[in-house]
């Protein structure tokens, strides 16, 4: 197993890639491949002595976080993200990890790699924790404007990685609404109702509340785009209040110091348990090739994390999945007399 | 200032509403209309010898949580809902509070006392406490399906809010988006953003993130209903499973009982100060008329307070300065080619 990172990627490129990177390669037998200035890299790496199974491979630039992505795909040809997604295609490497522009990360696997036969939209996805489990968010902010097809799709992917990557059964799957009533919501959310419904193979629990959400409720969780992204947000935002909030009634409480020190421990440990950063990062669903998105400002443990993740949704043949269950669609569709329209990907600015 | 309260719209019906009620009276100079079924209202009401200045107004009907708005608004004409909006449409009262069916809230409003002059949709917006102060995020659930019209008027409508209620100075309008640059988000994001740059008399700072939502960057947050609604649930399931993980983290910890005890209570005052029964509830803009939609576990506190926020907006006249904030919006239709059109309400099911 080969995964490729970019290591001109994250906020803090590429220190942040490379000890990521040495740590993966120490705990296991894949074998990383940093792609970027080769210089640097090679600079920097020799600060760890204790590798396992490296190589760098060059690349002469590097897409910002400024970047409009699909100028920078067509314009920085020699990009390490761009570098790495080939070492993919030409069969180099089995997967690539970015902590890069995002929007860059969705163009880019879609021209290097191209979709898999029948996804119309990619999408990214995240195993976030509830109060019992994780729930798979998709889409997380790959596509703003969907259609019922996208979000069947999303379904449908959400699903495989479910399954083949986090080991659930029988996924559960809800539609993201205002209410948990079958007519709920929108126009776009109430066709997708009766989708999602007809397609026997989907264990379709209806449509769910974020309450419901974050109880832990559903294996799957299914929304456009715009909505995940601020469902995402809203939830990281609403829990670093909560710790702020926290913190300033500690100490201006007249708690001893003792009380206060428990609690910054608890607020600690919480913390690290909802730290994107320990967990296998967001896979982009539906590109013909193994990719793992993490955040910009991902730390060293991010990067082993999500190269962890590379290897697990590769190894257990998640693209394959994928593809066997986006068939099933076509069932659904014809049904509704819909067809299944290779739109092209317009999904990112 | 008299203020119609409907007494058989919440989860606890009628005893919130009834002690909610009698609280202000004794607080305040305000008239207080009790309405619904008298016989049980004079009863309950006995059991508070204390109290200020109230009245009961018969009906012998009660719109439920399961009732589907449209049709419970058409057959039950003699709704406790129904009733209090009628005494303000006949000047026998000045605001209606109400605890129940938001949909049917919102459809009778509609359809009882209409809506203002130019405004083509009402919107429930809430003031929701940020690190610094309070944002007004509007709407919050009664449009889920929004054209670049609708979302305008919403800005218009929050800023009268932000002013007059709240007493905000020169209000800063966020557009709520998955990224602060102006070309990001969906189709109707970005032309909202275009007609929001082009209106000279807001003070529009931008998109704006989640992050920066909650953080207090800005004063008045437009976003569609459905938007909005996930944004207010997702923040309360968020807050909720902090606190219920933050519990078990003190519990299992080797904590000293004081530590436990410490966090409790800081948990609780955090609790006190994110609960909407310490705020003033929903106004629903745009209606001629005062209405103040509250959640249907409200708790007396919750009743009270709303009757307040109900006299603050029928004293600084908030539908007037909504009515000229509304007009304000030709100028920038015009300058657009755009119509204003009064669109049907559609906005309940």
């Amino acid at each position: 197993m080969r995964v490729a990172v970019d290591a001109m990627g994250s906020d803090n490129a590429p220190d942040v890639e490379i000890e990521g990177a040495v740590q993966a390669s120490l705990s296991s037998d894949t074998e990383v491949i940093l792609v970027g200035d080769e210089t640097v890299l090679n600079e920097k790496l020799a600060a760890y002595p204790k590798r396992g199974n490296m190589r760098i491979v060059h690349a002469s630039e590097a897409i910002t976080m400024h970047d409009k992505p699909v100028d920078a795909i067509r314009t920085k040809k020699d990009a390490s993200l761009l570098v790495a997604m080939r070492l993919v295609k030409n069969g180099e490497a089995d997967a690539v990890v970015s902590a890069g522009n995002t929007g860059a990360v969705m163009v880019g696997a879609r021209t290097v790699l191209g979709p898999i036969r029948g996804v119309s939209r990619s999408a990214i996805c995240q195993a976030i924790p509830t109060a019992k489990g994780f729930v798979v968010l998709v889409d997380l902010g790959a596509n703003v404007d969907c259609t019922t097809r996208h979000l069947c799709e999303f379904a449908e992917m959400g699903v495989a990685y479910s399954h083949y990557a986090l080991g659930i059964e029988n996924p559960r799957v809800g539609l993201l609404n205002i209410g948990e009533e079958d007519a709920k919501g929108g126009s776009l959310t109430k066709t997708v109702h009766q989708h999602l419904r007809a397609a026997a193979h989907v264990n379709f629990i209806g449509n769910i509340e974020p309450k419901a959400v974050f109880a832990g409720d559903a294996d799957v969780v299914v929304c456009d785009g715009f909505i995940g992204n601020i469902i995402l947000k809203t939830s990281e935002a609403v829990a670093g209040l909560m710790a702020k909030l926290l913190r300033e009634k500690f100490e201006s409480s007249s708690a001893s110091k003792l009380g206060a020190m428990l609690a910054r421990k608890a607020l600690l440990d919480l913390k690290n348990q909802i730290d994107p950063n320990e967990y296998h990062g967001a896979p982009l669903l539906g590109i013909n090739g193994t990719v793992i998105i993490i955040h910009g400002s991902s730390k060293p443990r991010g990067v082993e994390n999500a190269i962890y993740g590379a290897r697990i949704n590769f190894e257990r043949k998640l693209n394959e999945h994928i593809r066997e269950n986006i068939e099933e669609l076509r069932g659904v569709e014809e049904r509704f007399g819909t067809q299944s329209p290779a739109e092209p990907a317009s999904e990112a600015e």
